[in-house]
Order: structure tokens, then C-alpha cells, then sequence
């Protein structure tokens, strides 16, 4: 069955889509740590992501470091952290989530709760930074 | 001045490295989350992450999946976790942290306290897996 994250790819569930390229994607997390947190996910479904091929996981991270820069363009925050942990969806997924403190990147805290308008809102926002 | 990573690349202070290459280098940190947790830190002292150099980017993340393979081969976890968070060290270092729940990579809990020779013992068991 497709994960969550190919539903997305495939627009046949909704989400903020910040960037895309011809092997990845970026969307809104919408169950965030901190506003803006984003999560970046190749458009191929690998479980792990020290399973993937070299070259599609350098191109993974490079993908992700541009959308990093759009988020320190237009997110105020000391600045973007990363998480991969993978315990849940079984589709890679790099976290990227704008750090002031520590906490802002503790996966063991409540998500925040967002409205659509919240999150289209600051999805506008990243994209600016582009 | 050097940073404290800088001090063990040059073997000025000591640390149970795992492995090097031209470019990277990784080794135990001292304050683990868990047993078995390192840390992988390229050469080029770069504060932030997303300022590194592309190729440099994509080498250090290459080098890291190589290490986590070797983890992934030599200690019991469900999988390794990744972290990249630069609050405290200004020097680029990757986290991998062997996973058995979501707490286990909550940089905002107590630090193991590990001896030098448990550390020893941890870093030649991770080293067995390349």
C-alpha cells in the first residue's frame, strides 16, 4: 500500500508543498514541533534511509539543504535542525525544523495544532524564500 | 581558535574514533543519549551545516551512511536516528543515535555517563562492523 508520503506525492491527499523536484519533495509537517517545521522526503518509498543509493540520498540532502535556506530566508530562528528518525511512517523523511532551543527539536513533546489558514500562511512564507 | 572537534582530528585530546577518510571523521560522543552514540564531523571547520559546500555536503552524509551501516551491524537497535542541531559546538556534526523509541535521540534528557573503558569496549564493537 502507498505511505502516506506517496499519497501526498501523488496529490491524492493534501498538503502545504513548499518545493519539488523530479526525485523529492518538501510539504508542512502538519503535526509540527514549532511553526514551519517541514519534512523532506524522496518520491521513491524506501523504508530506511541508510538503505538508499548513494547517489538518491546525496541528492536527498542537497534537495533538502536548498529548502533549508528558503526556511533561514523567511523563518526567524537560530537556525534549521535536522532529525531523521523513521519510527513511525515507513517512507524516509528528513525533518527540518526551525531550532531556537534545544526543545524545539524533542519528538517526545505535544505537536502543535495548526489550522489550514496557519499553515498555508506559513507555507507562503517559506516559499518566498526560494 | 580550534574547536574541540578540530582537537580531536588533530589528536591534540583523545576520543574512541570509529573511522576517517580523507574528509570526515567519527567517533564516540562522550555525553551519549544512548550506548553507541556518535558523532560524524567533517575535517573543514564549517559552523552551520547548510553553509557547507555542496560536494562537501553530500561526502559527509555518504561517509555517515557508512558508519550507520556498520552501527546498524553491531548494535541492537531498531534503527539508527539522525541529528543535526549546532546549538552548543560551533563545528558541523551529524548524531547517530541507535533507536529503540523516540526518547532515545530527546537531546533535552540526562547524558550517560560512561566510563573510559565501556567507551573503549563500544567503539571496538562498532569498529568490527565495516
Amino acid at each position: 500500500m502507498a505511505s502516506i508520503f506517496t499519497k501526498i506525492i501523488n496529490r491524492e491527499i493534501p498538503a502545504q508543498i513548499i518545493a519539488e523536484d523530479e526525485k523529492n519533495i518538501a510539504f508542512l509537517d502538519i503535526m509540527p514541533l514549532v511553526k514551519g517545521h517541514v519534512l523532506v522526503v524522496p518520491k521513491k518509498e524506501v523504508n530506511y534511509i541508510f538503505d538508499m543509493d548513494s547517489k538518491d540520498l546525496a541528492d536527498l540532502h542537497l534537495f533538502a539543504q536548498k529548502v533549508a535556506k528558503a526556511m533561514d530566508q523567511t523563518i526567524k530562528c537560530t537556525r534549521i535542525g535536522v532529525a531523521v528518525i523513521g519510527l513511525e511512517v515507513p517512507h524516509v523523511h528528513i525533518h527540518l525544523v526551525p531550532l531556537k532551543t534545544m526543545d524545539d527539536i524533542n519528538f517526545t513533546r505535544p505537536k502543535l495544532k495548526l489550522s489550514s489558514e496557519e499553515l498555508a500562511e506559513i507555507a507562503d512564507t517559506i516559499r518566498k524564500g526560494f
